[in-house]
């Protein structure tokens, strides 16, 4: 049994409690938090509820850290800080931050002697694995990913520190006919523009102005600037209501040429369609952290990301079971 | 460079000399055959062409050997013949078989200190690398592969071989209600009927009887009695001119659920559409051979399938710039 820690006890935290049910070689030995423990409650019988402080006293008893944290602050320190005491797992998706996090993880990993595998998910993560197979088979070609439908974490808090808003769900939506025109071949450039349209759910404050907050919303730099944004008001039982799920997903498509004179053209798509955006991450992060706890059982370690692992590390089959199966 | 040997030059041969010549860090060195080398003109200026007896001679001037020759017959001899020459890569595609001809291709590779690397391609090949990361991920789920559109040459034979054809093309095609189905999150249990039907395009021989020719094929157990099939007849004119490419492609899709009471769904769809069947099998040779050209210069040998191999192998970019530019 791959012993499984979790540090961090949100939505994606919960998921990987969920994944780590669903996978028989793996248990949950404890949950760590910042919160006082005796507050949280946990779905897996027999784990335990720490605090985040008592981490270390958890060295020998634990075979994989799964971090669970935010990319912006936890996880630039958390990861390096546990990966010379055990094997560890992150999500860590501030694209600019890799190669600094990259680094730091690996130094610490190698002092103790354990793997860390950083970015895991979906993109970072499967989608990243889509466009590196796809470019590699096709040299000659283009890469396209498109985010959605689903909701935007970072967008929905933006319109909710807008003055006004009292709540807030907001959608990342991919364009159709952009879409269509990758998938014809036609190699198009597409502008920010051309590629999403935002659609925000908003719940108003009391008297608050709906004009003046839905033109601070479409004219926001960063955020929604340069983007077709649709704004709809609704009430907070209809928020409640309809937009209560966290799903997403969206499509890595790839257009390449084959033949002495670039005759041939092929396409390679990949989609997902998420019910919930953190249970299929933290599914992922799962899989990994297989692969950590079999890599290191091997003596390899240092930092590694989806591009340094081999698929048959991810699955509970050994390889003749694989190759009689799947291939 | 990598050094390249082409074994057999046929479409699939003729796929992998256009793919070498996409990879800046690959270079065609012979094209071995069992035609008198004289008949044998090839694209690429330098290479030899030459008769697969003076293979051996070649041991040393030959990193990677890929092997261009069928599943039926050629492979199952040579790719254990010449794995322990130089690194292997085949597109060995008979299933049953495969636990035999990875023993084989082990021993061999093993006893040479060289990388074998079978079944490469995209189905096996790619789709089994879908159906393995969406299983690993997913384990609550179910994959699903569809082919087509694309010409079966199995199948194209088959028709040919009926009395009074003179020529044919046969085409399979997935269908729609059943992709739907599966995209629902249904998880049907889908018949071979349900799941495919073949269309053939058929030039008669002078006088032949086209309800008699129609109802053979038809009723070809194996081949056709199990799907829904159409045949159309048309002049050899309108089959060259119509038909001529060898297009094909298909669908893996996996549905699977998460949650602690599995009430989240998540669909997974990995798409090909190919211009060129043998050109897009070819480029995925080519990135392979990469991949066993690097882990023999690690000291790595024996036999491997896609599942065995980080994906960072197969691409020209390092570590550095892949984790800056994909991940």
């Amino acid at each position: 049994m791959i012993k499984i820690g979790i540090l961090g006890y949100g939505n994606l935290g919960r998921g990987v409690e969920c994944a780590v049910k669903q996978n028989p070689d793996m248990e949950l030995a404890a949950v760590f938090t910042r919160r006082n423990p005796a507050d949280v409650k946990i779905l897996t019988e027999g784990a335990s509820i720490c605090s985040i402080s008592e981490v270390p006293d958890w060295k020998d008893r634990i075979d994989v850290m799964i971090l669970c944290g935010g990319s912006a602050t936890d996880l630039p320190e958390q990861t390096p800080a546990y990966a010379e005491l055990f094997h560890v797992v992150d999500s860590f998706d501030t694209h600019a931050r890799i190669p600094e996090h990259f680094a730091n993880v690996d130094k610490a990993s190698k002092k103790g002697g354990k793997v860390g595998i950083i970015s895991v998910g979906w993109d970072p993560g499967m989608f990243s694995l889509n466009r590196l197979y796809a470019s590699a088979v096709l040299p000659k070609g283009q890469d396209y990913t498109f985010w959605g439908k689903g909701v935007s974490q970072g967008h929905s808090d933006a319109v909710r520190r807008v003055e006004g808003v009292k709540d807030a769900k907001q959608y990342t939506v991919p364009v159709d006919a952009a879409l269509e025109a990758v998938r014809k071949g036609d190699n198009p450039t597409l502008s920010t523009r051309q590629k999403h349209t935002r659609e925000c759910f908003v719940v108003l404050e009391e008297g608050a102005d709906a004009a003046k907050v839905e033109k601070e919303i479409k004219t926001m730099p960063n955020y929604f600037a340069d983007y077709d944004t649709t704004v709809h008001f609704i009430s907070q039982e209809e928020l409640d209501r309809d937009h209560g799920g966290i799903p997403h997903g969206g499509f890595v498509l790839y257009s390449g040429k084959t033949g002495w004179e670039e005759e041939n053209s092929h396409l390679i798509e990949y989609r997902l369609k998420l019910d919930s955006n953190p249970e299929f991450t933290a599914s992922v992060l799962a899989a990994y952290a297989r692969a950590a706890y079999r890599l290191g059982a091997e003596g390899v370690s240092g930092c590694k990301t989806v591009f340094d692992i081999a698929p048959a590390y991810l699955s509970q089959k050994d390889g003749e079971t694989l190759r009689a199966s799947l291939l």
